[in-house]
């Protein structure tokens, strides 16, 4: 069902020299389900993350923050899908810290230098003794070359696993870049999605560590929705190896740092955009640009009242161009002082609507044509300023509505 | 489909002196649907109104808004379903004036004296030669105890006609309330629902008008929510006949200015809660109450991310105590200095949580026994203040999809 995405091409998921993937079945989820995943760090990597806003953070996204504070050094991220270890109050953090000192002990680190994850049902307890059971079988299976195994071992509702790599030269120098992601409902990150990883063997300063993640997932992952629900678990991880042959790159302004960067990004686009084009019951991939904007702020914020639009959604399921509804979605997105007449509104290459009215030369069945596609672009000019902003997103389905009334059975 | 949402009593809907309500079948919506309604006032009635907040507003909201300022004195309203006028710039406005103008005409008043009204889809042109043929039979069709079929001929998805009374007496005398109003989709009020209309024959001075209309408002059509969507027509409308033999009520914190603001609200919230009965695809009732806030504001806040949420309303379709997507729905809700280990949850009469995680005692049997109900309320304690607000929504079904992907058809 996902919307143009393919699997992912095990050819472009670069190993990453100095991480190893270990995927195992620990009885988490369901039967016949992978469900546990370790990430093995060799001393000298660096790691930076990105974390859920809500502020029912799960437990885990709590001891991530404090492991990474305490500045320890990451050895291993520990991974589980079906039950987010959310709303489950101290006992919830107990039981993370737990299953982080278990795997400390086996790779004789300390518990701080784990980062636990969990995703799946919020408020259930975390089945700690499952979980410890399923570490030496993912350890065994830990290998640089597991990265598709590792994505499809973290899905839940995902029908896709998502996986992109890219590889560039610094310096003479290969560099590779691998990542995967995850999620498919509850998906409208504020920092960060449910969960993503993205690797590479480049050398990072670990200054710049923290910058390029928030750089890179302000551009990617918090530039999509699904449904809106911002989850208790969005964790974004930046990896960086440190295993490739150039010298350290210490500023993002730097050719080396932009160009980096740029492949990182683009990387981090590709996964951002597969969750919605995997977007639970999706059948289309919207991108949302809004334009004239006096700053980028309103111009997303506008762009996220059409993508969280159910009714512009359920009209993009339908291909009917009944568009007044994004009209009436830019009016309520909360710019005070909008002036309706300035408004133009494009979909796709037809001009629909200009100065707040239908536009004179506008034929519907132009529109139709449009909504008929399986990726679609809105485009709307506020008239007000040089500011723009885009955000992506998918259709309201009867799939949604099948999947999230029956997720937990 | 509606949740516990009969037929309106023909015996509460009181006439109300020197209001007269006629209805016609003008061929602007479908074949075979009263789609035209008009509402004469006669002179000394009073007309206060709040209307949506959305910046692309309907050209006959900017036309309300300013007729009611000319203080010309209100003599008809003018109502057409099938077309909501909205999005269609100057031309919009030059059409509804139109119509304005044609009915003044025949009631020999100034144009400035109608208050017009549309209602259905946006960004379509009014079909101004239907309405104007269709004024005649309007007219000759207007009588006192016209209520219902005003009721009917104002629905667009609806499925229920909505139409409710109250009366009461003030300083020995009878004084009747009559409200009707329409809306099953594109409904998250901001000032007022799609249309409502709320009349009396009571005595109120012109300057407490608007402040009643506003609270009444804020209390009943602004503690509604189905989709999330703010309407670009929505208008609730006030008006007091005049005709009751009491003096008039120039306080509301007067005896009779309680009890008549008392029995209003009633009536109001009625008719705002039909709406949310009557949500487009609604299973289910759900009256959500934040307690225990800083302030009103924020209860309301963290009120209307629940029941905006799309995993909580299909959670609630499917009757899945699912619950923690409501803690997660708390969590994103925007306030940032919420501490999660003082939220507790309960779910009708069954405590579901306490200081952020699951409650010790609680059995999801119970839940479940909750969930099955039609009528369901959620309660959150935040444990940072006193205050407290509620709001009203339903779920989110597969039949919202399937109507709003069809509803042009």
């Amino acid at each position: 069902m996902a919307v143009n995405l393919s699997p992912p091409n095990p050819a472009q998921l670069y190993p990453i020299t100095g991480l190893r993937l270990g995927v195992t079945e620990a009885g988490v989820r369901k039967a016949g389900r992978k469900d546990l995943t370790v990430i093995l760090l060799e001393p000298g990597a660096t790691v930076a993350g990105v974390f859920t806003q809500n502020r029912f953070c799960a437990a885990p996204v709590q001891l991530c923050r404090e492991h990474l504070a305490g500045g320890a050094g990451v050895r291993a991220m520990l991974i589980n899908t079906g039950n987010a270890n959310a709303g489950t109050g101290q006992d919830g953090r107990l039981r993370a810290l737990k299953t982080c000192a278990t795997l400390a002990g086996k790779l004789a680190v300390g518990s701080a230098q784990i980062l636990p994850f969990s995703t799946g049902v919020i408020m259930e307890s975390l089945p700690v003794e499952r979980i410890e059971a399923g570490l030496d079988g993912a350890l065994a299976d830990a290998r640089e070359d597991n990265w598709l195994r590792a994505a499809e071992a973290i899905m839940t509702t995902d029908t896709v696993a998502k996986a992109f790599g890219a590889q560039l030269m610094i310096d003479g120098a290969l560099v590779s870049i691998t990542g995967i992601s995850k999620g498919a409902g509850m998906i409208r990150p504020n920092m960060a999605t449910m969960l993503g990883f993205l690797a590479t063997d480049a050398c990072i300063s670990q200054v710049l560590m923290q910058q390029l993640a928030t750089q890179l997932a302000d551009a990617s992952f918090n530039r999509i929705t699904v449904d809106g629900d911002t989850s208790t678990n969005d964790s974004f991880m930046l990896i960086a190896s440190n295993k490739a042959r150039h010298a350290v790159i210490d500023s993002l302004d730097s050719a080396n740092g932009q160009a980096l960067k740029a492949a990182m990004l683009a990387v981090a686009q590709k996964l951002a955009q597969a969750i919605v084009r995997d977007g639970e019951g999706a059948t289309k991939f919207i991108s949302i640009r809004v334009e004239g904007g006096k700053n980028q702020a309103e111009c997303r914020q506008v762009a996220y009242a059409i993508a969280h639009s159910p009714l512009v959604k359920t009209a993009f399921f339908a291909s009917d161009p009944n568009l007044g509804r994004i009209l009436a979605a830019v009016g309520y997105a909360g710019i005070n002082d909008l002036d309706q007449t300035g408004i133009d509104l494009y979909l796709g290459d037809v001009h629909v609507a200009t100065r707040g009215g239908r536009h004179p030369e506008y034929r519907e069945e132009e529109a139709q044509r449009v909504m008929q596609q399986s990726e679609i672009t809105v485009r709307v000019l506020l008239g007000r300023g040089a500011a723009a902003d885009m955000v992506w997103t998918c259709d309201l389905s009867h799939d949604y509505v099948t999947i999230n009334a029956d997720y937990r059975s």
